[in-house]
């Protein structure tokens, strides 16, 4: 409920034209429906002017068909993430449009293809392993309306291959920097750079890596000021605030 | 070196200009000089554009005010971060044009005050007990040439607050959120508005928030998807951040 | 044994209706009986004046059905949490009036269904995910006698949902929240309402939530004063607990 | 804002008493002052019907004694939290009916006394070192108008101690129980009694205590059903809950 | 290599009986074999005086089958621990003997079954889900020539069940308690008894009991003082260390 | 209240010497009494046989002086620990017969010096740092009635003083074995003896040791079977357990 | 690019042989090529001398068969860890020469056998169960020109083992030791010895092993000087740090 | 006891130049003596050719003086480690020849310079604050027979500063790099060159640095595969280690 439409629904109880407990029912009513297992927000698509988004994860697959379903209604553009083969299949086979990428496990449908973003995103990972993280962020930057370049496979432990893309990463408007292990390859990113840098850690490695705390921390500390950090794992909202921080 | 100075070495050595052994020599050359103690590394200036910065804690005052006269020579704009009284007063006794501000220990040489954001900068506090880390954030923010507004001291558990500065919230270009305890506000601030939110967990708090930890992994697993995170207590860096992306 | 019980031992003793060693084991009895593998206790249901309860996870089918068999014998109401697939089927074919719900796992046994609580609980989760500890929390409520609105799906970064909802939660005696991620959603309700808020943290969540760590952590660190938290994913716990409350 | 004000504005706007921008301003008018460093909610005490609270650690004795200040021109009773033998004694000295408790560090403005509780509040603790947690309890359960008990020093390696007690745990209506090292103590009430308990864990012990932890996740992990738990060392927010528990 | 051993190979030099490289190589020569993939000690068993135990996890069914024949060879009984169903299957095929018991995972050998212990050794467990842990502990001890004692699920959620049993447990010489969850249990027995008392975190529980982390810091930072503690789920340690002193 | 007394007054009742209130009441009373801030037990002196212990840490010298004195009356031996020089000052001041070692902080009234221990404790540290924790085992065993030799500074990386000690530590009926750092000894020594091992982690270290945490979690996971393990720096614990082994 | 590579082209430059468009686009030729999802990097085989390694678990069979293959042309040995049974079948299928070792899922081509160690490398082990981990060191150590001696199964509760392996290990010029569990053998074997040990934990073990983190804290906290650590069952890296020391 | 000294006691049993009770009484001698707090091993300083370290922390100055006193007698080169300042005045007034470096907490007594290493260490570190570490390690390294080479204050973020080194990386034969907060230089460092990397996290850094946690976990899991780890803070270790390596 936005200024504007508080200043008619006072205009309509000044004039007559609404009364108060009328008025009262508006102030209260809110633009979400109600599927019964879950509000979908057809606002926030408004608020934030970017497309939809589904986490499949602990959802069934007819929950995210119905979800998605419901949302391609009045969106444009739709991400699904961490959606598996069986997920897919079904969104597919229900919904037209469905572009499923297995690698990262999104689903997107991308019917507005407008570009948003000011300049380019370089989205950037260590290792081969670390791909399905980037590739989320990818896809997620691309579906907000983004052109963005991939620098995959360039760890701190061949710094050389990092230095030979100093050229490419300093053209970018915004990186996402995706690294397991010891995460180091942000912080030397971000040396080189002098745009924001968005840090995911990965849970790729073993042992003492922990599931990504490792990086995690790592990417916390790290010695270069332009660096924020994401939850492990999360290329999505990578992708997310690169694209936000890519139009303003 | 860049690509400029490479071309022009070349040249000289194509034209005689340069010897070959002087080539190799500057090759290795790096526009940095030593003071003993650390590479000052006026270079880093240049390349971000943004004041340098001293991390006081763990320094003695004499290293600080050596390091930060050496630093005034080429940069207009310095800052001086977590420094306390001792630190203080030794450099405002050294160097003139010092700006302390004890809340947060932030010592400020502020010579060019040119603006260079593009919009403004939001900076939020939880609690009165966030406010050192909120202000060094402020203060960082202004010193690399931003309009800064703060709004302090509106915790999630009084939420009628909040709503009440969704305006203010809104028109911020980028909003840094500092808070500890449970560190939920970033979630509460980023569900509201459109914009990057850059969240700082700090330590406030006692028992189970183990110095910050429990505000940290809060904003990790944000549920707002224009949340990014720093270091507890890393004020700076979030108004560093904020900065990049103001101006990109 | 309680002081009715003792008294009558002494006057039987008294009157020489009962000789001493007897009256010894006597004083060593307890009431409760010895299936082989685990003791029951009809005595816990006199004293809590509320169903008995069976958490089925690590027993066999044929130990949960043998345990809910003989307590059917004493009590109206039994509860059955953790129960999978097969325990269900299993419970369900050997003993009559089992319901089963296999969201949450539970299975119920509600013969007795008066209303013992004083007001409403209002059982509230902050995402779909949340749902199967929602629920359990729900049918735990209902089963020891109290009226239960759910609310489900209102996240803090949809600050908006949980303000519609704010009517609903203010006529609740005692509310549950569920909620996963950064676990934000207690205090924000905590904030809204006078009553007191029972926080479950879920286990939903991906990288650095930690299987519930960073939600039971925010929760714990709750700046609503009106918070208290059970175990992570212990929707029967909170529901049990808001019983007690509401019938106080 | 209330129903009553909000229904009252829409009358004064349809009888044309308020003209629409001053309805708009006074919608986003909320019932709150701004000294500067933090924004006192007065509207926090009519909606709670509870005395202020402020938490002195982390803020100036001079702070603390504003803030109390201030809220006592508009509260009947104000309680100051963790307030150092300092602070207490600037409040002492600047505002009259202070009554301070070295012990729990609380200072109490205790100027109306009525009884709300319905029934007793037990505090129990399991040693001598627990007893400042619990006494930051019983002030903030009296404060708030209810009768308190306290039970000092029964721990679980005495357990006939904790036994001879039953009869007057049975009595309470709420229970808060405080304990350090293993954190043993809120079960073996928990199982005594039918009534809802306040499990606080309290940073007293040593080594592999880890200042709290263990008695935090032995409470959380409770085999007594009836057991809800808050932050180590929150006395203040146990007999805030039990509080609420016994007035409703 | 005993003293008794060693003067006998002085004196064998001495007397020209054997030669110095002789002596030397006899010096390195230790009684163990080796069967390539594990060195067999049967010194332990000789030092200790006790049965051999194999522990089967992480091993072959083949692996353990060869194991447990050599052993065989040389010690009356044999204890193999965390086998699982094919493992015991194969053990019982190939050696004879073998008593296999499902519920706790270990493979028997009670060739000699001597009493060795001076007292009776009890073995106590909180709920029926940590019957494997106990049961392993007694078993071991059983096979080390101990009278034991079995009392299970007294929880101290139900401190009248623990009560009633206080007389059978003052009669034991040791005490091993097996507890998950919140670990209470060791506490609530030696606060009772004057001997000593193992206790053994289990893994039961869920959500923060962490793996059985919460017992383990409960039973480590446990107030009473004849309180030890053993790995989670170290049924076989406890049984064996109860078993060393009982026959003390 | 033992079976003696409970017969006692069943037979009171039988015969009219006692009505049926007045056996209520007795029922109820447990031999201790009220200092007002902590409940003294002399029943657990009774039902322990052993000393009476007073934990120094967190309370102040003069509670310490009441409790200890307190405890003289009753007990022959009294042992303080973790007691700070102004603490020891205070008690041996007030109290005759205190005598106070600095190293371990431990106060001692060594009145009653009978021998209980059937053989002897051997209390052995791995560096010199870890002394204190070693003398507060050694002061405990010796004051609960045991003959006890000290073995100090024979840390694993010289392992070849600890073999050296072989024939000492094999004499030992029980052994303490006090270690920082990677808490590597009770390993080894267990290995080298039949008895039963006490090991005690100490906070001695740095980094990695986590205050003790690397030590604690080494000896829980001893691949030596005779190992059982106490709190980080409980040498009283220790000594306390082993003098009831030696007992027995 | 090395020194000589560099003189050579700026000679050129100078010499007219090659123009300085040519020049730049040398520089930043670095000798990788691109798969499209993995840069190999023929340039790290060449700066170390040694293997090509290929980690392959997160990485498909097929993109395992590429890589190496691709590495064959260029290195004489390629080795490949972490590899299952379906992996290795479709390398062996598809690349001649390989070796595969399933206890460590090692795959080798060793075609070049040139011995380049100084002395020998020991590879010790503590159990049976660590010896997965121990061959991936052995097999690193060998593929890299080295003699290897292992020697497995000594820990530390059978100290007389390790004693009777003394000249053996005094006899290694680097000794590589992987120990579970309590992780005490490399500080054992670092105080026997006087050469660098490297310390791998190993995953063996259960309960407070924490999948490793007990053994790694006790490496890292070792009180043998000579003992450096690297990541939970990473014998790869401990064999290949031995081979580097091994032929410096 | 070494081999040489064994066969001489064989052949003077032999000849009868000593009976066995003597030889069996020289058997159990070692080469230590007792100064009755600690004892110390000369055998240690033969058995690794190295000087005797005394690590100061947790001793007073009496007992550093008195232990370095009598290391003297024996040990041409004496390293005390962590000492402050206090500790250092009292060893440079009683002991001839001390050389204390505050910065680092060394005191050394160097009277045997022999180069014993063949190469050239490098010590390298991240940035000011991680010096005293540094430090600790060029001092260890010097007193060993080293020759050092430091190159300071090169972190990852500024990796053009790095990469101005790389020669002289390159021509070290080991290398020590200490780094706090991410600890990304070894992984750096350690993909630069091809020699060992011991890399040393130091507790340098705030907030999620968690005492240098952050940096040992970056550390532990680097992708460059030369490099090992240390404890937090231990420059002394990998100064030692560094040594051992280059005298192989």
């Amino acid at each position: 409920m936005d200024q504007e439409q508080l200043r008619t629904l006072f205009e309509q109880v000044r004039d007559g034209a609404m009364d108060i407990d009328g008025a009262m029912v508006r102030m209260r009513h809110m633009p979400f429906e109600d599927l019964g297992f879950a509000k979908i927000d057809h606002h926030r698509a408004l608020r934030h002017g970017i497309p939809e988004v589904v986490f499949a994860k602990g959802k069934t697959a007819e929950q995210v068909v119905a979800i998605a379903g419901k949302l391609l209604e009045n969106a444009h553009n739709v991400l699904i993430t961490r959606a598996d083969g069986e997920c897919a299949a079904a969104v597919t086979a229900a919904l037209a449009g469905a572009e499923y990428a297995p690698l990262s496990g999104t689903i997107r449908f991308w019917r507005d293809r407008t570009v948003h973003g000011k300049g380019r995103i370089a989205v950037v990972c260590a290792g081969t392993s670390d791909m399905p993280v980037a590739e989320e962020a990818r896809i997620t930057a691309e579906v907000m309306g983004n052109e963005v370049e991939t620098i995959y496979d360039i760890g701190v432990a061949g710094i050389h291959r990092l230095m030979s893309n100093r050229e490419r990463l300093s053209e970018a408007r915004v990186i996402v920097v995706c690294a397991g292990m010891e995460g180091a390859l942000p912080s030397a990113v971000g040396g080189l750079v002098s745009c924001p840098v968005i840090a995911v850690p990965t849970s790729v490695g073993y042992g003492a890596s922990f599931h990504g705390l490792a990086a995690l921390l790592g990417m916390l500390n790290s010695c270069a000021s332009n660096v924020t950090v994401v939850n492990i794992d999360n290329g999505f909202g990578a992708g997310y605030v690169a694209s936000l921080i890519n139009r303003v």
